[in-house]
Order: C-alpha cells, then structure tokens, then sequence
C-alpha cells in the first residue's frame, strides 16, 4: 500500500542540464496519475522506470508549454503501443482543440478512448474521484488561467477486531459488511458499534500541487495541514520583484505558505534555470519552514 | 569551412533507451538548419552542444508527431531566451495552425518574428537559397503528404593564382571582382578568362535526406551522386511486408537506394525501437552497399 509522488521534471520552462520541466507521477496502490506533462515527459518515464501504460488519469495545471507539450506525445506512443484502455484529460477547455489538431495533421486515429474533463482552474471542488482517491482543484494566481490539485487518499478497508472474531465467529457475509463500515448484531440480539469491533493503522495521506503561482496567502485554506505540500519555487528572496512581476513565487514565500497551512513537509521545484546550486534555496526555505526539501528529477517522496 | 549533419534522434516514433525520435542539425559554415524536431530535441540540442540559437531555419517532411512535436517547446523556449533574429519553418501547411493555436492558448507573444514557409510536399523544387547552400524539396512515399530535402551547398569563392598576381599586380576592387567569377582585362588590353586566374581545392557537397519513406526507385533521381544520403531503415529485410504496409523501409532497400544512385555515402536511422542491436542492419546494408553507416544519436557526418 503505497502513497507517493515521483518528480519527472523539476524545473522551470527552459530545461536544465539534468532538470526538465514540469511533470510528476502520484501513486496510490496501483493507480497512476500525471499531473502536468512537459516535453519529454515520456523520455523521463523510461528513464525513471514509471510504468507509463498504467497512468489512466492526466491532470494538466494550466496551458503553458512547459505544462502540457509533452502530453502529445505520449498520447500518440500509447497509440502506438497499442494501448486499449482509456486515458482521461483533466484540463483547461482549449487543449482538447490541441490535441484533436495534432491527431487531425498526422492522420491519427487513436486505437484507444481519449476522455476530456474540462476543468475550469477558477472554481475550486472535486474534479475527480476513484476508490482510491479525490482530486481537488483550487485556483492559484498566474498569468493564465492556473489550478492547484490536492489528492486526498480514501480511508482504507479497516481489520476486525481478533477477540470480536474468537467471540461471534461472524459469517463470511457479516465480515465483508463489517469491512464495509456497518455494525453487528448477534443472533441473541447483541449490537456491536463498527468503531468498536474493527480497527485501522492506516491514516489517509494528502499530497498538494501549487504550481505555477504567486505567493497568495489564500491558498493555505486549501492545503491546510496536508502531509506533502509540492510549492513552486521558481526564485529565491532576492529576486522577488522578478517573482511578483512574473506570477511566480520565491523559495522563502513557499515555506511561509508550507508555515501557515501547517503542512508536515514541503517541496520546492520549479527552479528558474538561472540556478545551478540549489541549496541556497533550499536554505532560504528551511529558515522559514525547517521540513522543507529540494524536488530533484527521480526522487520520490512517501506521503503520509 | 564545414559541411556536416549532427543527428539529434535516429529512432522512429517510440523513443528506445539512448535513442530519439527524428531530428538533425545540418551545418554549413556558420549557417545552421534543423531538420524535423521531435520531442526532445531542444534537450539533445543541450546534449550534444549544438548552438541552438544560431539555427535561423526549419524544415519539416511531414506531420507525423515524431518529426514535430519538439517545435513548439523550441520556439516557446527561443522566446523565454528573447532571442531577436527571425526563425523560419518550411513545413506542410497545416503545422502553421498547429503552432499559432498552441501559442494562442498559452497566451503568448513571441519576441522575435515566426516565418511560416508552406511546403507542399508533392511538388519537387527549391524551397530555400541562400548564400551557402540550396534546399530542395522532393516527394516521398508514405502514409501521409510527406517529402526528402536536398542540401546542395554553394561553391566557395575562388582563390586568384600567385604568377597571375605577381604579373599584373591588380587592384583591390579588381581582385574584388576576379574573386566574384569575374575576368580581368590589364592597361595594355591583354584578356585573362576568370577560369584561368584562380583555382579552388572546395567541391560543393550535397546532402540527402530520405525520411519518412517505403522504398521508391524514383527517389534515386532525386538523391543521384550525392556525397551522403540518409535512408530510413525502419526494419530489416525479413520484416519487409510490415515495412511495405506501414509505408516504411528495410535496412536492404536503403541500401539498395544508396547503390543505385550512385551515391558515396549512406546513413541509416529511423529505427524500429524492436531493435536493441543494430549491427544487424547494418550487416544486411553493407552487403548491398559497403559505404553504409549507423546513424546514432550525437554522431556527427561530414559531407564533400
């Protein structure tokens, strides 16, 4: 039973030696999902040992390139691969006219069923939901149009109790009821509250994505208190005129948001690629929020 | 003085390990053409060193993704570099919709000037002149309108022989003039023809390139002499009937081309990425035409 996310890109628009742009892989038990896809996401893929077939679900933050030019062209290797399950697009409206374009030029008709989900980045809610997981979307401020994603696992199937079992030994129907959340009652008329027969190690996790955005202290209210906050960190301090004139935030200003929303732990990405050594933004962050990392292409970070 | 092909990506559509999708780089002095673009090869420009910006002109065969889907980042990423000096795509007619729409939706406003250059494909001809090379464009056969371009570079102004300057001693604007091809005429009305006062050691050079393409026996009237052609060689010969159905060519046919054109040169690229060890077809080429090679990403051919 996993949780974690998997940074293929960590950088800003113009790709650094060894930091592509954005795009990452959430993992919940054996369900995939990407959240942005810059160029050359399909290349980080093999690189890292995803399993690129399993993504079912896309979540695209906003239409700038370095967010979505990647996104054709693993659409057109899954159609080659012969691919026949669906690929869903969660995103802003006009992509969809993107990609049917490019389909449209090479001649291509897909093998398998493409979904789109128009997302509208400026109403925050629910956009998806599975057995796993719900994704929120919640807007963020940048130049164009920009949602945030927060992943919120589901509470796991919960244990009975060994001393109910030894003392009702209860049928095979009445366990699955009971992992299912109901109650018990006895043949003699007992009742059993399901809270009190059953329990859980298991604590659902919270990942959330704030990227491409200006510090905006509004944004605590949707990311209050999740186990991984992932906070664009596209320049450090010094350079916050720069930040502010171009809808981007500062290392420092994504720890005073990790600080606020008191998440447990914060990671930056999103460098501008005028930084070759990142630890001082690193130690930028960390004066201001201590449980604060660096997001590097490969890692992958546990939640919860 | 140079006349060189660099090759970004010699695999077809899916990227295998250390293999791109289609692009180039074709160098004549300073003078730097692109040659397709697939995803990821402004990251293999990094790569492999190539001065990204210098490149002025674009030429794209065909609308298959993997021979465009990297445009886009590149021009997106010139912009965030303010580059100032104008970029030219020569590409079939519908790329430019591609591209204005992708741009459109991103909200962006390129700094320096797009030239769009529509190319039909089935028409053979000079598509681009300038002062070092011409380009020619020449249909192909495969799935979709697809052409070959031709890279013919100009001849080199003539160095005027010493003992015809020892003689005359002309003047700078004369020796201006005998360097432009002109003849020369001294005070006492004796005649020089041009082709008698100076000598060049530089033959032009020609380059082919034959991508996407089944094998078409016209094609050697297109790529006759050249000093080297590239030839798809999406399979080996056993696999000649997936080659044929898929609008593609073996490694034999290339080969095959290559002999009777009568060229100096053939590079082989466009593989399957079922190959892992391409020494295969090589092996297969080179018992039809010896002078054959393996293209491989980062390798660097000089022509003439």
């Amino acid at each position: 039973m996993t949780f974690t996310v998997t940074i293929l890109g960590s950088n800003s628009a113009i790709p650094a030696a060894d930091r592509h742009p954005t795009a990452q892989v959430v993992t919940i038990n054996d369900h995939l999902f990407l959240v942005d896809c810059a160029e050359g996401t399909q290349l980080q893929m093999r690189r890292f040992k995803v399993h690129a077939l399993r993504i079912s679900h896309v979540f695209i933050s906003h239409l700038h390139g370095d967010h979505f030019f990647g996104l054709i062209g693993l659409i057109s290797t899954y159609n080659l691969l012969e691919r026949h399950t669906p690929l869903s697009i969660h995103a802003p409206q006009p992509l969809e006219e993107v990609l049917r374009l490019q389909l449209s030029v090479a001649g291509t008709q897909l093998v398998y069923p493409l979904n789109f989900y128009p997302v509208d980045p400026s109403v925050p809610g629910i956009i998806f939901e599975d057995e796993v997981v719900t994704v929120e979307a919640f807007p963020v401020v940048h130049r164009i149009p920009t949602c945030g994603f927060l992943f919120r696992e589901k509470a796991r199937t919960r244990n009975i109790r060994k001393d109910f079992l030894d003392t009702e030994s209860p049928s095979y129907d009445d366990i699955r009821r009971i992992k299912a959340g109901g109650d018990y009652t006895n043949p003699n008329g007992k009742h059993y509250r399901n809270a009190d027969i059953t329990y859980s190690r298991h604590k659902p996790g919270a990942y959330a994505y704030c990227t491409d955005t200006a510090y905006h202290e509004p944004l605590t209210g949707y990311v209050r208190g999740v186990d991984l906050l992932y906070h664009e960190a596209t320049f450090m301090e010094k350079e916050s005129g720069m930040a502010e004139m171009k809808y981007h935030a500062t290392a420092m200003q994504a720890a005073t948001i990790a600080m606020k929303a008191g998440v447990k732990r914060l990671i930056l990405g999103h460098y501008s690629n005028r930084y070759d050594d990142l630890q001082p933004l690193l130690d930028e962050a960390r004066r201001v929020f201590p449980e604060s990392y660096l997001a590097m292409d490969g890692d992958v970070f546990e939640i919860g």
